[in-house]
This record gives C-alpha cells, sequence and structure tokens, in this order.
C-alpha cells in the first residue's frame, strides 16, 4: 500500500515495526481497540475486519476508563493495544495506554496531533487529518481511513490476507470518490435537518461495518451536539426488543452497510419503513461504495455512512440553530 | 462445585466434556457468546468474568444474526460457542448454532426447556429454571447464575482458576440472599413504578458486571414490555457525549456494581445526581452481594442487579396499568 500515498508507507513501516517486536514474544495474538465516545465508534469498522477476516488475532473494543480500571487478562506481551483520540489528551485514554505498557502490551497510538500525552504513553504513533483544524480533509487521512489501513497491514502480516492489493487500491480512490458523494447529498442532508429539528428523540439503527456510523450519529451528534435524546439499535436486535417502541411519528435513521450484514439491514428497513413515516436511509451502496472491489467494500461502507451522516448532522444544526460545538457540561463542569 | 446442587454436578461434567473434546484439536481458544436481546445481554456477566480472569480464553459476545451471515473467521475448531435462549426456538440463534457447528466449533446451548431446536443443534445442552413456567425459581438454576458457573468451570479447567472454591460457595447461599433481597426492596420497587407510570423516556447507565442488567431494563423492559423510549449508557461512556442530555427532569437508573469498576459507576452516580433530580440507585453492594468472598463477588453483582431491576419492572407495569407481555408487533406480524 505504500505506492500511493505517504501515509499509506507510514502504516505499513509502523505496522511491521510494531509486528516484528512480538516475534522475541511469541507472536501478536491480541488487538484491543481502545478509546471513548466518536473514538471508539470510529475503530468499529476495524473491529469487524479483524473479525471477520483474521484466524489469528481477536480484535476486542473496550471502552478506555473500564480498559484502565478492569484490564483484560489477555492484555499482556501478545497483545497490541491500538488507542485513539483527536485530542490526544483524554485522560481515560492516557490512563488506559499507561496501564498497557504496565502489563506488557504494546501501544499504538491514532491521534490528532504528534505532540500529546497519548503519544508519549505509547510505542508508535500515527497522526490523522481532522476537519478541526479548519483545512479541508483528505479522507485517505481520515481516523477511520487510517484504522482501517491498519487492520489491512495487520491482515497482511499476521494472516497472509490474500485482497491487501485490492484494499490497496481502495485507499488510492477514495478521497476522490467519497468528495463527490458529498456534494451529491447535500440536498438531501438540508432536508433531513429541516425535518428533524423540532425532534426530541431519533433512533439510529445499523449493523456490521457500518453500526459504528450508527453510534456516532446517535451518541456524538444527537445527544452530544444537539441535545437530542438517542438510542443506536444493532439491526440485528431490532426484532428482539426495540421494535416495540416503533410508531409511525418516531424518526429513525437507518445505515444500510455494503456486504455480509446487509441482509439484517434490509429486513429492519422493511419494517421501519412500513411501520414508521420517519425513516431516513443512509445506504453506503446507494452512496458509492461499490465503485470498490466487491472482495473489501464491505469494509469501507462505514466510511461512507459516517461521512454521509456527518453532512446531515451539521444541515441539523444550521436547522435547529444549534452549533454543533456547543456544551453545557462538557469541558464547562467538573466530573 | 458439584458439592451442593444437582445443577452444578451437571455443569461441572458438562464443561469437561466440552473441554476435553479440544485435546485433540489443539485446545479450546475463543468463547463465542452468542444470543438476542436480554439473553445476549445476561450473558454479558459470563464476557466480564472470562476477560477479567482469562489469559488462555477469550470471549466475545455475538448478537445472533450477525454470528449467522458474517460469523468471526476464528469460530472454528479451536471455538465455543455458548447459545442462550428461553424458549429454544429463536430462529436467528439456532441458525448462529448450525453456521458454529459447520465451522468446527462445537455448541453449548443453555435453553429454557430439554427438548427444542436449539438443543437439538447443540453438541451439549443445559435448560436453566425460569419464572415464565409459573413455578417459583431456584435463582441458583437462573439463566445468569448458569452461564457463570459454565465461566468458573472453564476458567478451572483451561487457567486453573485459584479462586474455583469461593465461587462454588457462593453459589450455594445465592438464593437465600436473593430471596431476602426482593422482600426487601418491594416498597421501593412500588415507588420506581408511581414515580416512572407516566416518563415516556428513561435512560440506563451501568458498567463491567452490571451493565448487562442496564442493558436488559433498557430493552426488555422499557422499550419491548412497556414501549418506553430509552437507551442503556455505560458508566464509561457517559462524559463522552451521553451526560449533554442530562436534565434535572430526565430519569436515570443508575446500576452500581462491586469491584473493579465501581469507580465508574461512583463517578456517572455523582454526576447524575447532581444534575437530574430523578435517579434511582440500583447497587450490588447495598443489595447485599458482599456477602459472598471478595474475590469472586464483583463476578455476581450483574445477578444481583437484575433480580432487583426485574422488581422494579413489575411494579411499573402494575402501576402503568401495561402488562409486562402486551405486544404489538413480537409474534403478532410479520417480519
Amino acid at each position: 500500500m505504500s505506492r500511493d500515498s505517504a501515509i499509506g508507507t507510514n502504516i505499513r513501516e509502523t505496522v511491521e515495526r510494531l509486528f516484528r517486536d512480538f516475534d522475541a514474544r511469541g507472536g501478536l495474538k491480541d488487538v484491543f481497540l481502545v478509546a471513548c465516545g466518536g473514538s471508539l465508534y470510529e475503530l468499529s469498522g476495524l473491529q469487524h475486519l479483524l473479525r471477520c477476516e483474521s484466524r489469528v488475532l481477536r480484535a476486542t473494543s473496550v471502552t478506555a476508563n473500564e480498559f484502565a480500571f478492569a484490564a483484560p487478562a489477555r492484555a499482556n506481551g501478545s497483545a497490541l493495544v491500538i488507542a485513539l483520540s483527536l485530542s490526544g489528551g483524554t485522560p481515560e485514554v492516557v490512563a488506559a495506554a499507561k496501564k498497557a505498557r504496565e502489563l506488557g502490551a504494546s501501544v499504538l497510538a491514532i491521534v490528532g496531533k504528534p505532540s500529546c500525552a497519548l503519544a508519549e504513553s505509547a510505542d508508535e504513533s500515527i497522526v490523522f487529518a481532522n476537519e478541526a483544524s479548519g483545512a479541508e480533509m483528505d479522507y485517505e487521512q481520515s481516523n477511520i481511513a487510517v484504522s482501517l489501513r491498519i487492520g489491512f497491514e495487520l491482515l497482511r502480516l499476521a494472516d497472509g490476507y490474500g485482497h491487501y492489493e485490492k484494499a490497496a487500491l481502495a485507499f488510492g480512490v477514495l478521497d476522490r470518490s467519497l468528495r463527490g458523494m458529498k456534494k451529491q447529498i447535500q440536498r438531501r442532508a438540508r432536508k433531513f435537518g429541516e425535518e428533524h429539528k423540532d425532534d426530541r428523540f431519533i433512533y439510529t439503527v445499523g449493523s456490521g461495518p457500518s453500526f459504528g456510523a450508527a453510534q456516532t450519529l446517535s451518541v456524538c451528534i444527537f445527544m452530544e451536539m444537539e441535545w437530542i435524546h438517542s438510542c443506536a439499535i444493532h439491526s440485528g436486535e431490532l426484532f428482539h426488543g426495540p421494535f416495540e417502541c416503533v410508531n409511525f411519528d418516531m424518526p429513525y435513521v437507518m445505515f444500510m452497510g455494503e456486504g455480509r450484514t446487509r441482509p439484517l439491514d434490509e429486513r429492519a428497513r422493511k419494517f421501519l419503513t412500513k411501520y414508521s413515516d420517519r425513516v431516513t436511509l443512509i445506504d453506503a451502496r446507494e452512496l458509492g461504495v461499490s465503485i470498490l472491489a466487491p472482495e473489501v467494500e464491505e469494509y469501507f461502507s462505514g466510511l461512507y455512512t459516517w461521512i454521509a451522516a456527518m453532512e446531515y448532522a451539521r444541515e441539523l444544526a444550521f436547522a435547529k440553530r444549534h452549533p454543533l460545538f456547543e456544551r453545557r457540561y462538557m469541558g464547562k463542569v467538573a466530573y
């Protein structure tokens, strides 16, 4: 994957160094994905990739403070902890990284800036691009793309993954494809904002590669940024409880991924559109993920649906006249 | 653990047979916990136990339909799938069990009755007691107690777990302790029902050993049975988004576990009781879990808080005059 970009070379070399370091320790066996809030959900595509494809590595997501206080017994010398934080200073994530190293695990930090407490507590770190800096972002360098790329490198090294080259090609066309998609959805994002600006409650639904996007929209946008009550429901779980709350006035944002779990999303979509008049679809297939190779498109579904969801979020904030970065507690009161 | 009860002997012998069967296949390495809805959350105490204590086994919860459609690559001859279903006929769980066996994994079914499709699709099965049958239940035979006991047997066999005898003693006193607790909380359960009967939305919060109870109350009771919108929030995640929705009128049910993640619950409780006037505490310590040995009490926190929560649920249903078993979609329409 190094042919096309500096970030690709950087990730390949970093992951190789980390991986080789396990040779003397009996090999890498466990990968723990550790973060808080949006960062945790943005790692869920990496968990899905490793869980679906690796016969060698077990991937486990753990919220940072639970890792810090009740570290898994397998977080030891045969484990890699991948910790993600935009600020690089989230105290729970820094504490988890320190705990991981105490226990003998290696730590790879994915951070929004090179100099930060998390990078200092890690064995290696990779910097991702983000829009908070104001500059236009290259999506190949977004946190989700970086984490997926780490996953494909791990699969190449641990499993001799057969579709590595196809994934490499995908990263090369990602930015252009996503940029085009963003333009195409502006009108419907605006419609979403207008139609949901007075809602006190919105559910999100998704599975597999795009469940993380459903969680990010629910927790980071609706609850944290717009103070709208919400819950993210797994498409496979909808029929085991949550669907009893469906009614024609209740809004749902339905995420449709590409690949193996799409039948779960199809089933949820079918039910929701029958019993609610307020279903918004965010469908990776329709957003263009299928220009990527069929062997790997599934794993990029989360990135496509996440970027679309962020456009919907922006328009919701405008329609509500409630800026995305207004907070009442976060960073304002002691907790 | 066989000394005290028939169920203990049954579980010990069943788990031993399954475990020994992996000898010729290079040993047991992965344990997948597969179910839907409440049954999935009721297995989360087992996941917490294995994750905290086992240096050999990796425990991973997966909702049944995601397992059936996108089975983890590690679900193979070195994996045990533990599948839980009260009816024993949940189609997604039966499909997942069949898929698991196709892939070479062994399947242990935990079911509400001996003769059922899930038991027929499994290598071994264990029957748990439940209140749906009308008879008074022995809590040592409840699904959560059975799944924890399976966990302690796996730890004994795989890790030579040092606190096995203490866990065995705990199972012996469980039923009496829980029965006494249930009586003691009747008044406050009734108060909870009265105070929440008109709420359209209730959040639940918890972590570690009692996050499963927070999920069960949210999804199975509030959403499925009482048609109250809800979301279960992890205590460690509260401060990374969801707390921006807290206000003085919004009701929260706060689950407090015993053990390593209690500091996370304490922090959440402190914030919630400061910024909401409507916080209900369900605290394993106060419910009596500390009569068990300190080395193992943490793992029983989920059982104590779950049983308490079910009393609150019963009283809520009476106060709302909305029977727990009324449904509008489940089993009534096609989906």
